[in-house]
């Protein structure tokens, strides 16, 4: 087999053999195929697409590439959630405590902000003392303790991702759904998973801008799943603004906890318990959504999540009094709110913006190595189709430095738009497709 | 500028501007841009094609990435004609002299057999002493003596071609049109050429195999010239059998004498007259083509072009007399004539198959670095569209050893094929692309 005839293959609109595709990734990842082949073969992927058997096959290398997560000796089922990444999606942080308590177990290997989004870790290590687990024996330690456990994406876990990644960053081949399917599933199924719930997200705040995009994804992650012989679910939902009321890493990890209260805004909750039913599916622990909603929504009156989130912080190291003790207090101290310049109504938030605003107070990264800072961030209280009058406080911005605020507070202007009439109203789930 | 930007406005569709793509040419040089981003923008452009300008942009920089051959103290005009490649195609052998009789200057620089095609240089080499001109001072000086002078490509002429044509051929970004455009024009213009006559073949036995792919390339060559202010025609011919009736190094050479003396079959008479008729235009010497014809028809029955070709021998170090005293002797013992099973017409001589027939028997390179035997061949004894009995000899081969005999046999049995009824007449000229 030769390179050369795998790359005219797929560049004449073929479709690659499992063979094909094990030889390619395989001679990539020990150097036998140069490094110009394998991006002549992914501009190639771009223009031609890959099936989703061989985006399977792709999946498949690529986790084969390095370890993954044994589970056997812990209980299952093992079921993940998995978004794409959008502005104050603090989901994780509130469906993993709640899904655990119906004994589910959730290996979440998560990531941290880059670009304008927010990263899961983060977030979770702005409450005191809170560490990531550190390697696999911890990972299974807190998973077996608390029904979830918190970590990143070790060095060992699907290596050929980072490779083909850092390519394709250069080459102009990341914009390519069987490539961002194969690189999601990849590390989802290496931690141990065995159904999968993805939220992709879809709108200005999110890397999928249009509805066409994220179906485009939706259906190449389930279709992907299912011939990889997973239980995958997708749900579209809308990204246009900000998720909740706080974008910023304390100020999120706050918010979840005023949801697992039950005290949490409605957008977030609705959400975040559609997800949650739908992970409940996933497991076999709900015979459908409607099921699944209704569990979630009654488990989290109990309080159950709230004190499962407690002892997982604890788990992991954190400080669960330390963390209450800083509710509404733990802001950074530069501080300025936006008001109204006329009355009417909030007709759009513009997430982007608004995540931009975050990197620039330092809630995200610019680059890989940023440090981030826990307590800046931004308070939206309005939100789309609230009515306000000229004057009323829209937003507050909480800045280490006046530099960063003087940067953040133009794009949180911009990202308001107040119209006469009210907007129109918009759907947070778009679509849902599920195989399970 | 970053290569990474260039390659996703190519990618996504987009004309790059001259400094976008002298920076990437450059850069890819110079080896400041590595290979895996100038494959991946290669690909690109295999999908998304180029503009003539674009292509003449590229052509430009891959211009100037080497020495140039500066004619300017010789007297113009100057001309060359460039054949996409076939099988028994000795034009420009027959072409040079002649049109060199009207005082145009005819720098030509031209290549090995490669595949199932033969080389000018090949054939030239196959007359005793024959050496091609090796450096420029000696090509200028055989110019100025004979008028047409006959070499190969210098290293230090287009590197970047070379290397451009290095990386293309391991990843599948060979068959663009604007890339080989851009390497065959380069490669003319940096000889010193004003005007062009490109032969492009079409065929079984061409590169273009199909009309469209043909056209697309004529097209292309004609509109970059044009966009790099080049007088250009460009002449799409039929190339499904070989041209002419001999196929072999010294069979095509001596073929090539028969014609220069008015003896040679009438297919390629009419070739070698059409294309020297629009050099005639090309270089002001016509007012058009039919002139062009008739002055090059007029010009052949002086024998001039002949005395011309036997003073270039003389002038590239071969032996006229030795050259001549071979004609009809100079052939490879082992031989094998083939006749018609059956009564009929010759419905068609496939032309790939007889190149990859002179290929087996020694006559071209399997590899680069294969040498190749003068003396092999075959000779074509009926062509398409003759009337055969039962037992007529068809053609005759001439090998070096009774394998390679073996080898090739089969295959010129499969190349001909015996039809009850005659063949429609097919047209040598499909089409002429005129930009003078």
């Amino acid at each position: 087999m030769r390179a050369l005839d795998v790359i005219v293959k797929k560049r004449n609109g073929g479709t690659l053999t499992e063979q094909e595709i094990r030889f390619l990734l395989a001679g990539y990842v020990s150097g036998d195929i140069p490094e110009y082949q394998v991006s002549a073969w992914l501009m190639a992927v771009f223009f031609r697409g890959m099936t989703p058997e061989e985006t399977a096959h792709l999946t498949r290398e690529m986790i084969g590439s390095g370890d993954t997560i044994d589970l056997s000796d812990l209980t299952g089922p093992f079921v993940d959630k998995h978004s794409t990444g959008g502005v104050g999606d603090k989901v994780s942080l509130i469906l993993a405590p709640l899904v655990a308590c119906f004994g589910i177990k959730i290996p979440m290997m998560s990531g941290r902000s880059l670009g304008h989004t927010g990263g899961t870790l983060d977030k979770l290590e702005s409450i005191p003392g809170y560490t990531i687990a550190r390697n696999t024996a911890e990972f299974r330690r807190i998973l077996a303790e608390v029904g979830y456990a918190m970590t990143g994406q070790s060095e060992k876990i699907v290596p050929a991702d980072r490779l083909l990644y850092a390519l394709r960053d250069v080459t102009g081949t990341v914009e390519s759904i069987p490539l961002i399917t194969a690189s999601i599933l990849s590390k989802k199924f290496a931690e141990g998973a065995d159904a999968l719930v993805f939220d992709v997200k879809c709108g200005d705040g999110a890397f999928m801008k249009s509805r066409e995009e994220a179906q485009k994804l939706a259906h190449s992650l389930v279709n992907t799943g299912v011939s990889l012989g997973k239980r995958i679910v997708a749900v579209i939902t809308n990204m246009d603004e900000p998720l909740g009321n706080m974008v910023g890493n304390f100020l999120e990890a706050e918010e979840s906890a005023l949801c697992l209260k039950g005290e949490g805004p409605a957008d977030l909750m609705d959400l975040t318990v559609r997800l949650s039913g739908w992970m409940l599916v996933a497991a076999g622990r709900a015979t459908d959504i409607e099921e699944g909603v209704l569990l979630c929504t009654q488990k989290l009156a109990t309080g159950e999540p709230w004190d499962r989130f407690l002892a997982n912080i604890k788990s992991q190291h954190g400080d669960p009094a330390a963390f209450q003790n800083s509710f509404g207090k733990a802001r950074a101290p530069v501080q300025t709110t936006i008001t109204a310049e006329r009355s009417g109504y909030v007709g759009a938030i513009h997430a982007y913006s608004v995540g931009m605003a975050a990197v620039l107070l330092g809630a995200g990264r610019s680059k890989a190595d940023d440090s981030v800072f826990p307590y800046v961030g931004i308070e939206l209280k309005k939100k789309r189709g609230d009515s306000v009058s000229r004057g009323d406080e829209l937003c507050t911005l909480f800045a280490e430095t006046p530099q960063s605020m003087a940067a953040a507070v133009p794009l949180l202007r911009k990202a308001y738009s107040i119209t006469e009439a009210a907007p129109a109203s918009q759907q947070m789930i778009i679509e849902e497709i599920s195989a399970l």
